[in-house]
């Protein structure tokens, strides 16, 4: 296995100066923590985490990097993974992406600047050499809801391909036929997975395949509004909206009523992905996937405390249930 | 003024012990640490905050500690308060206190043992040991929206009185007499005022001062949710309710409907301090106290980062507007 000098000396640079890079040391010049961080790549180097953190003085504290904390989805997990985490001893320092890459890659150079015991996070979908300085680091680390392709963490996440087939079932036993579907960023993976199953399962749902009725936005509710205007502009019609997650769903809904108006609004039925605390107050009331966050953060706490603890984690995909509002045909 | 020295002498203890306790360290003895606070509050003890600052070392981190991360309040306000520090060349860690005094003082700690340049804090109102500690290590702090009563940090915060006056006006204008209140903590600063501005207020506005109409929760939507149910419990009726902030509102509005059903429930007016994504969609909308989240986060940072550098801040109340969503009269 590669060593931490074989990576200096393929890089070119001083042993401390590997060191420094694959600490996420922000005291590096760019040139050398790209030389380094390729290097690290190339021979396949990854720090001994178990070890590492026994040689590490303990903390206590875990890292939680959520994508967005004005998600509410975000701010239960945040919530779980924390109580949970108090049980084993830890404290939870959180921070916020904002689904911005850039941000995220601070984020990661704060946690590492910081001491902490471990990760828990929801990345933007890419490997930023940040992310790759992290992973490096052989700081112990889970993927909470969002993985990388290709990175080999567990991840503790929801079961995209159910909550969607939940969805394609309600649609189909509700009659529609003409559905507009607002996801989110292709480059995030539940963005990419409930996209996936939506298009993989429509056709069998009675669902129309009509690609004008598909668009996206960043899972944050001002884009899944324009996502939602851009559909309203190609003068196709649907009788439901399904939107990707609960600020989509949130933006979509806005969409709808400032075009439309409030009352046609309300004759077009929405499912979300993620339940919101005031889809039972919505006129109608939205269906959803209910994503467990709860679980997802305890579940994800549970794993990153084995993994400090020199133990194996494999990650698990939560199930979704479905709260159907329906109380009767609106249409 | 006291020195460190003076507190070590006065608490009967080693100076590196009154460091330790007054640096917020957990590697203290319960009983040293109630002596060294002790004697700090007797002798009027503060560390040179700026001076400290200039000693440590920088970490571009500053803390934010905020009272309920679920509630939409606080986590736009982490989010605009996150957005100014990276103007400033800060990132924020986040952490969240439950409204669990106990919680947020774990959270002081974590803050103290790692290093952090400043502190913004929305309190739970008292002043714990841990509190007491913080303030006395001299750490540059603001208070977020609460504050605690005799302690001299700069507070940015709504103007409670301010917001109520709209609602007393709102209320007063729409012909209501008999309001169900349901309030916050009396502990904490934001409970408190809301709650005093209303009962100074009511009268004037024609509101009845049945005091079997008042009741409060916890600015949680679970004992919001109890203390709506009280005041049902109590036979009074009333044609409008008034929540004390968001999670608040909503946890009436769900006792509302489950004790009144969803068609009685609408026949009551609801208004809020705090606006809610989906007051607007809520059937009949939901007006509210507009609590401007983002412009307290911001200018608490601004305040913070001029404390670091060794300037004066003096705090600010921000201004709150009022979002009238009727638009006829339901009753």
């Amino acid at each position: 296995m590669a060593t931490i000098k074989d990576v200096a000396a393929r890089a070119g640079v001083a042993l401390g100066t590997a060191s420094r890079v694959l600490s996420g040391s922000s005291q590096t010049s760019a040139d050398s923590r790209s030389r380094v961080l390729a290097a690290a790549a190339e021979l396949g180097y990854i720090a001994n985490g178990p070890a590492r953190s026994l040689r590490r003085a303990r903390t206590d504290v875990l890292g939680l990097l959520v994508s967005d904390i004005r998600n509410p989805f975000f701010s239960e997990l945040a919530h779980a993974a924390e109580q949970e985490a108090r049980r084993h001893g830890y404290t939870v320092l959180l921070a916020n992406a904002n689904e911005d890459a850039e941000q995220a890659d601070a984020y990661l150079r704060t946690f590492a600047a910081q001491r902490i015991d471990g990760l828990l996070f929801s990345p933007q979908g890419t490997v930023s050499p940040q992310v790759a300085a992290t992973l490096a680091s052989g700081l112990p680390l889970v993927f909470l809801n969002r993985t990388i392709e290709g990175v080999d963490a567990p991840l503790y996440g929801t079961d995209n391909a159910q909550g969607v087939q939940q969805v394609l079932a309600w649609l189909q036993s509700r009659g529609h036929r003409d559905v507009a579907f607002v996801g989110g960023p292709d480059t995030i993976s539940t963005g990419a997975e409930r996209r996936a199953a939506y298009l993989t399962g429509r056709q069998a749902h009675g669902i129309s395949t009509d690609d004008r009725l598909l668009d996206a936005g960043d899972f944050l509710a001002g884009g899944a509004a324009e996502a939602m205007c851009r559909i309203l502009d190609r003068g196709v019609t649907f009788t439901a909206v399904f939107g990707a997650n609960g600020q989509t769903t949130l933006g979509a809904v806005r969409a709808l009523r400032e075009r439309l108006g409030a009352e046609q609004a309300a004759r077009i039925e929405v499912v979300s992905f993620d339940d919101l605390d005031w889809f039972e107050f919505a006129s109608p009331p939205i269906s959803a996937v209910r994503n467990d966050a709860s679980s997802i953060g305890r579940l994800g706490v549970r794993g990153l405390v084995d993994l400090i603890g020199g133990r194996a984690a494999s990650g698990e995909r939560i199930p979704t249930t479905f709260a159907d509002r329906c109380v009767q045909d609106i249409r």
